[in-house]
């Protein structure tokens, strides 16, 4: 037994069941050792960045770790940025990275890189296995980097000759990771968030990944208290849909959440950070909440935010009030617009899918459509990497074994397009819905805070996505997956129950109007 | 004048005149402050891997730094891979990088990351600008940087702040970064190197970015000194083609190259290191060269290459030759395969074209087939990390203003792909000629060491591009460029005929059947 296929079998006994995938010849001898382990599915990614946001759509539905291997230092660049969203939606993720042996690495062969330095730019944990032996503990130990109390990004690197050497014997069992345990709050802090909460104009603030009965918890407590609830912008999973407690959203222009938070003189934090902006503007505070506004966080100290919330409305005797009701959505008709695209989707949504939403501009209305939609999880872009969208469908139809809408702006369909391959291959029921105003309408508005937006220049030219037209069924047809670009909501709302209707993956291109800022 | 306006002048008077750009909101005052620069072209790439690849080939023709201009962390991972390329090539190429103030970044916003860190494992100088007048000198600290005497990847971290705040003053001029100057080698060292080129069995290895004259200087105290003239697997840039030498190349996979290599007892080594292979192998070693062979590097300590061949020239009172002679290659007709590719390429390449070649497997011919080409650049795939080719085809062209020709494996395209949109968009000649086995070919040719590929699997699925095959015609078509599927080599010819004829992008793509592994 080499070390490749000890790291198999360890990954095997701890539940790990997916690869996503893009191998390299260091990686060979791990490619043979999952043709011996047929339990674990290899997914092949054409591109790095696929397999990586793969992983974190996963590991948000599935809440454990599927594993990625890539290919040494370029590989791991290559998936960085989802892994970086993957970091901020606080999920398991374990990267095996091949690596040179030492003594080949140190004569400097053109693959060779700072690959240590660059695993550890990821701010997750970095475990090098150093011998075929050593292979199942530093495995075990990159499993458990994956289960911190807030989700961990784990990266295994595994040197070439570690992978092809022969343990000195075959162990008797695989070593298994600790369970995740996470504690609940002190009763003490319980007591004061609920003094807190009905003191003044408070407000409760949650984030992470939130199911029916945190959201119904938290919503019974802010009812009992008169205080306000509320949701952070991007939350890594929310249960969402007809029933189900919909908390108002923190606004994602700071001026607007200043604005939104601007009464608020207490807040308690369950499962999110304090709000900041997401990028710094002259004049303009970083920190949403007013100055004043006093913070008390009941999940600090890797606290389970679900448990925080039960022990929070036991605490209140709040009466759990019952899933708000919700009038069926009407299956919209006339010009598509962030409006109807929203309403088409509710309207249409199977019971019990799973959305993704990185639809940026495009998506203003989808939220508060999709709370009289069918049950569902929602899925958002928690660190801002764009490109995240269509591999975490991938994932996320792969973790769940449920139907995936995922909802991508164009712009952002283009960093991770080669995830429509994996679709197709995979034979997932995702229907994948691009919204083609042809710009990058977000740094448009942007723009348009440092004057007029120009016509031409490097203004027009760096937001400007028209010219070529991109194509988006010719692409996806290119990959393998069944496309057609709709003409109205009508239309719209009749290809969405056309793809929720047959197996496999489909993409429909739904032309929206650029928003107008002057070109 | 704010600092992104004192950057942006301070890079167009240091000579930098196009900016690949991929940027956010954080970039928003750069994009604002190059309206003000029309010298200054934006190239808009829909991914950062893109905007990297491209000042790669960029500075490769050019000889000249192009800049970047990337969002945050996740913008510089996205580039990461293709700058590891271009540091391997020795070019120059300056990264621009947003960054949150420090204050903001300080609260941990959803895009905070280890920036610092990533940046440094480059590999490169990190160069971060403090305040806005400290602006010109970071900027002109950061072109020295890609000036090194081996070239260099600079990067330089604009903090937002930094961007939009006004300098105390506008300075009278913009600083000027000092030219590079390289030494030539010492007399003593010159003379060493020609007497061990006469001396036993010998070889000069040559690499980096080599023109003709090196070329001619090279092969004429090989011809001498009667040695050996080998060129590393990969090298930057090579003058190539009809009266062009053509130096022995050395192999890619280690026992071949080990066999090529293995009658040498001395090696003058000017622009190469000493060959080591690619990746390491149970049993092979790792060093090329035969373990008792004396190496001399002539162009260490940064001494310019082109310099020391024309001192080696002159020391060695070698005869310049006349460049070889090469009859004009016929058109090949009948079946696709690597050999008739390689001859239509070299039958219809354009007089100083720019070839780029990924071609990996499929490219084995390419070599000595360009040989008798028209005159014209090969850039290689110097680092190894795959999704080069298209990217520097874009670099390349307008670094050049040549006609480039492309040749990409079929699954090298797939990392990258989102280059074909920047050709269509910047109207440039460029032919795309994709290499369709459908297959990582060279994956399954690795793993046939450890035995006889499965036909299921892991090896399979990890290997196998052709469920679903992809339509590159198609994603072409998508991207807005002219594209085709040729069915034999008289096809191919007429293919790259009207490619050549017509101005704007071109993709070709070529069917070419796998290697026969047992699958």
């Amino acid at each position: 037994m080499n070390g490749a296929e000890a790291l198999v079998g360890t990954l095997g006994a701890n539940g790990v069941d997916t690869v996503f995938a893009n191998a390299g010849t260091s990686e060979m001898h791990v490619v043979a050792a999952l043709d011996g382990a047929p339990a674990m599915r290899p997914v092949l990614c054409l591109f790095e960045g696929v397999a990586t946001g793969a992983a974190d759509g996963y590991a948000r539905v599935a809440g454990r770790p599927a594993a990625t291997l890539l290919h040494l230092g370029p590989g791991l660049a290559n998936g960085w940025a989802n892994l970086h969203n993957a970091r901020r939606a606080h999920v398991p993720v374990l990267n095996v990275v091949g690596a040179h042996p030492r003594a080949h690495d140190r004569l400097d062969p053109p693959l060779a890189s700072r690959l240590a330095e660059l695993a550890g730019s990821l701010g997750g944990t970095v475990t090098t296995a150093s011998s075929a032996d050593d292979v199942p503990t530093s495995a075990v130990g990159a499993l458990a980097g994956t289960r911190g109390v807030r989700g961990g990004i784990a990266t295994l690197v595994l040197p070439a000759d570690v992978a092809w050497s022969d343990l000195s014997a075959t162990p008797p069992s695989w070593p298994l990771a600790p369970a995740p345990s996470r504690p609940r709050p002190p009763a003490a802090t319980v007591e004061e968030a609920w003094r807190w909460l009905r003191d003044g104009r408070a407000a409760l603030v949650l984030g992470g990944s939130l199911g029916t009965e945190a959201l119904a918890d938290a919503s019974s407590v802010a009812a009992a208290a008169g205080a306000r609830l509320l949701v952070e912008t991007f939350p890594a999973v929310l249960a969402h849909g007809a029933g189900v407690v919909s908390p108002e959203r923190v606004i994602y222009l700071s001026e607007f959440a200043i604005a939104q938070l601007a009464d608020l003189e207490r807040v308690v934090l369950v499962g999110a950070a304090a709000p900041v902006g997401f990028f710094a503007y002259p004049g303009l505070p970083s920190r949403l909440l007013p100055p004043d506004c006093r913070i008390l966080d009941l999940a600090e100290d890797g606290v389970d935010p679900a448990a925080a919330l039960a022990d929070l409305a036991r605490a209140s005797d709040a009466v759990r009030q019952p899933g708000p009701d919700a009038d069926p959505v009407t299956a919209p008709d006339g010009d598509l617009n962030p409006a109807s695209l929203a309403a088409a989707v509710a309207a249409t949504l199977s019971e019990d899918a799973v959305v993704v939403d990185e639809a940026n501009t495009a998506g203003l209305h989808l939220y508060s459509a999709l709370a009289a939609a069918p049950p569902h999880r929602l899925l958002t872009l928690t660190g801002g990497a764009i490109g995240f969208g269509l591999p975490a469908a991938l994932g996320a139809a792969l973790g769940s074994g449920a139907r995936v809408t995922a909802l991508v702006a164009d712009g952002a369909a283009m960093y991770t397009v080669q995830a429509l391959w994996s679709l197709a291959r995979e034979g997932l029921d995702v229907t994948v819905v691009v919204l083609a105003n042809h710009a990058y309408d977000i740094l448009r508005l942007e723009r348009t805070r440092l004057g007029p937006l120009p016509n031409a220049g490097a203004s027009h030219a760096l937001t400007d996505l028209s010219a070529p037209t991109i194509d988006h069924v010719a692409l996806a047809r290119g990959y393998g997956v069944a496309a057609r670009r709709v003409t109205d909501a009508t239309d719209l709302v009749g290809a969405l129950r056309d793809a929720a209707h047959e197996p496999g993956p489909h993409l429909i291109e739904v032309p929206l109007p650029a928003m107008a800022f002057g070109t």
